[in-house]
């Protein structure tokens, strides 16, 4: 039994996951067969222990009065050490964690957060906001440099509830604390639905995906949770900051869109009013194939400035539709589909197969035909767990981070990175890319690498590319030597992907990782001084997330970090 | 021949419109109709001349190195001393101007503008940055208090090229002082257009757009011109801000999000990357009549959450639609439309007219399905100027600005505010703003006034209502108590927008006159100070449009301006 005082199922702390839940036979077979094909000869020990964790003693004491909330178990300490990035892995298959929280944090109220900040003030201690930790950034890293006495990590879990619902609007006030699958549970009865689900939709949480600006479900329209934000409750040290339900505004700058991407720098996201959408009736979609990539774009590029609003418009890169068994390394594969509670969707997708049609694009008929004929009834039970090709790629998405439990300490890098930009520059930004940071992974790594690229989302002035890559990080598994791979490898992305113009995160946020090469060259540096100038509002001692986003100017604290 | 340094065709410096340009017999014969049905006695006498106003000497000379760009002619000091709002016109009837900008500058390059502001640091001046001086809030009114030494007004109408067309990604880089129809004709050409079409669509500009955060033509999903941002380059007092260009993002808070509705507080927005759209081949629309506003309201909410995104959308209340000719006190109208660049409509129409017939709506099919046989070619040459309804509907939209150079000489207050509710609060802020927007009307003006609503914008959880007043502001055409008693209705209007839940401004932006029971009450307090941070980064010396939006702390500026 572990020591927590977390009230949630036991996590797989060192890797992806429940503790209790592991690969399928099938799914361990398939990922050491990958990580043999890559040159891996090494194979995982045994997975890291709690106990085999060297962690230093915190550097306060709790005061009597926040003890019942506050933490500093193995368990709660290294669960909120790391977020989930392919760094965080390799560190914790190293045992290595010099910067665990001196404190873990379990609110149940916005009362219980100002008292954790009123002891922050007092001992100069940092507070990170903790969702689901699963960052991919550095995120929720307590690796906060300057001078701070002290790092608590602050867990919302106990703030998850969905308080109130607004069935006329369509709206609900939910706690920022609530995961994915919590929210949507509650959201149900009602026949109501967020329809965010971002790759860690399991187990990440409403406040986490308004602090990072999470990209979802939709690919086209509604693309990121900012576009469902109606209103956010946000706790900063200086006190509350509310913002008003409403539709629209045009009062001045939005408050909203200064706390969506904060990334825990002003405040804690306590509560939000979001939009929702009825749950789906009727879908339609295809699997258009292009002879090659070239004309898949233009195909995509017309979908996109159509105002047709796809929920799904992923196109698959050659290389990526190749990795995914339906592709022969030329040409490009398009998983075209629309979703609507409202209304039969033949014209829609009739529309946008046209456009495919007229860029070269092929399909089944008869298959879209079978989608649209399958809906119009009630929606299938999981809604998500659907059949077919759609339903397995979902299973295998939501899937993938749990292969990097086995690959990892096999010694295999996989990783992705994504951006977005303007069609007038895709393709010099996706051949520039795929040379750059080809080159640097051969260099890097001794061999070609396999480095496939999908769209997430797509914008009628641009697409969302997301690239994925997979490396032999070390033949014999040495972790060490790994990291310093990966290291080089993430900066030489960072960089490609902001000299040719794209943005250096389209839906992972900033976080430290981000930062070099990347956001700090991307952000206008005035907009991050005048960001500053606001957080020194919200938060005159610097004590929320420090080295985040953007330096703490107040506490000394600058970019640290796996890449610092 | 007047004596300015401005570049367009003269203005009428007291009213809507040009010098040369008044209503027509027609409308003159009209608009005196309606005073005196309103019970006004007086006819206008001489509309006033240049030479009426007496205007204090510029405080501070101009400079040799600027004397060039700078102007203190009546014409220019006068047409850049007040907006367009109902109590500017009132103040021009009294030849009344207390606080004209000592200087008007016409900048050629941003370099002029960074003269600008040397000079202003070193003379204590403030800069109100000046698009087409549409402002019905008060918004460029160089009323700045504190301790500025002067006021300079920064008309940027040379700043007004289209410099780039990307037709790849639809979008164009456009400078801030760009009028809406110039800019409509450089993209003309291309095939382009941006589709922004607020009520002062010939006199307004891109920069004041952005800076303001109209709205626009579309009805639902693209609302305001936030939407339509692309990226924003800024030059603040602080050096230059500008934004990457990106067709979504999720790194950190977004910059242009800071500077979209920062209304000149910030800097000058002197060019801006915009999407734009297809010049739209296909159409569809309808004229929907409900037995009530209940019904009707119960239509468009369904229509709204749809996600059928309707081009117009407007729900004309029965007064609102009687004032029109259309109704006939109890009938609700709803004026339906979709457009398209790719695709006809037919579908689109006919699923948003089964909902309307679900809540009791009828229209004449025949009339939609000629709006559909009469689409699908060239677009007609004018583009907007179409005939039937809707051609008529819009040339009354253009022309209304105009009746008030009439009307306010007579004594008629005729005015217009706007806002925007969830749902589940709309029907109790409808019944309590004609309510107590009614009765204080009453109580102003000693008898029942007209107060008609329209929806200009829907949203899934929310509709953005629009009323507009007709009052007896004088019967004797005096225009001091006129404008007492204007004031008197526009802070009970304020109040009741903002006390039942809505926001203070949808899309007229906040100036000075939506400070006061409005913004100052709906804004999140500690967001105002934050704001007031980051600008402190921006202009140190707090010189942009002091008063603005919110208080300028560094020079103790505080709200004036007409209500003050």
């Amino acid at each position: 039994m572990i020591e927590t005082l977390a009230q949630r199922r036991e996590l797989c702390f060192w890797g992806w996951g429940y503790a209790d839940e592991g690969l399928t036979p099938e799914e361990a077979s398939h990922v050491a067969q990958l990580a043999q094909g890559l040159g891996a000869q090494h194979k995982p020990g045994q997975v890291p222990r709690l106990e085999e964790f060297t962690l230093a003693a915190p550097r306060v004491a709790a005061p009597d009065a926040l003890a019942a909330m506050l933490s500093c178990t193995p368990y709660d300490r290294i669960t909120h050490g790391y977020g989930k990035s392919f760094a965080d892995l390799v560190r914790l298959q190293m045992r290595d964690m010099p910067n665990p929280p001196d404190w873990v944090a379990f609110p149940r109220h916005e009362d219980d957060i100002s008292a954790l900040m009123d002891f922050a003030a007092n001992s100069g201690a940092a507070l990170i906001p903790f969702g689901g930790g699963t960052s991919v950034c550095g995120g929720v890293e307590p690796d906060v440099g300057g001078d701070y006495g002290a790092v608590i990590s602050v867990d919302l879990q106990y703030m998850n509830r969905v308080v109130e619902v607004d069935k006329v609007s369509r709206a609900a006030l939910i706690e920022g604390g609530a995961l994915g699958p919590e929210l949507e549970a509650a959201l149900k009865p009602h026949g109501l639905t967020l329809r965010h689900y971002p790759q860690s939709f399991q187990f990440s949480t409403l406040g986490g995906w308004i602090a990072t600006r999470a990209g979802g479900h939709f690919a086209s329209n509604y693309t990121h949770i900012d576009d469902f934000v109606e209103s956010v409750r946000m706790l900063t040290p200086s006190g509350v900051m509310e913002s008003r339900r409403l539709p629209g505004s045009g009062a001045g700058p939005s408050p909203d869109r200064m706390m969506i991407g904060s990334e825990g720098t002003l405040g804690f996201i306590t509560r939000a009013w979001m939009r929702l959408q009825d749950r789906p009736l009727f879908r339609a979609s295809a699997s258009v194939r292009f002879p090659g990539m070239r004309e898949a774009c233009a195909a995509v590029r017309a979908i996109s400035q159509a105002a047709l609003f796809p929920s799904n418009c992923r196109l698959l890169d050659p290389a990526e539709a190749m990795v995914n068994g339906v592709g022969d390394g030329v040409c490009a594969l398009l998983v075209l589909a629309f979703e609507s509670a409202d209304h039969p969707l033949q014209p829609w997708i009739a529309r946008a197969l046209e456009l495919a049609a007229d860029h070269g694009g092929s399909w089944d008929q008869a298959a879209v035909d079978r989608s649209l004929a399958g809906s119009g009834g009630a929606e299938d039970e999981a809604g998500e767990h659907r059949q077919g090709a759609a339903g397995q790629w979902r299973n295998q998405f939501l899937r993938a981070p749990y292969y990097r439990n086995y690959l990892t300490p096999a010694g295999v890098i996989v990783d992705t990175f994504e951006t977005a930009i303007t069609w007038d520059r895709f393709e010099q930004l996706y051949n520039g890319i795929r040379e750059r940071v080809g080159a640097a992974l051969r260099e890097i790594t001794g061999v070609d690498c396999m480095l496939s690229c999908r769209f997430t989302h797509v914008y009628p002035d641009g697409p969302a590319p997301y690239f994925t890559f997979y490396a032999i990080g070390s033949k014999e598994g040495d972790m060490a030597s790994m990291l310093s791979r990966w290291r080089e490898i993430k900066l030489a992305a960072n960089e490609a992907v902001t000299s040719f113009g794209g943005t250096i995160t389209h839906h992972h946020a900033v976080g430290r990782d981000h930062r070099p090469r990347g956001y700090d060259v991307q952000a206008p540096a005035l907009f991050r001084e005048a960001f500053a100038g606001a957080r020194s509002v919200l938060d005159p001692a610097g004590m929320m997330n420090p080295g985040v986003l953007i330096d703490t100017p107040a506490r000394g604290a600058t970019v640290g970090g796996v890449l610092g």
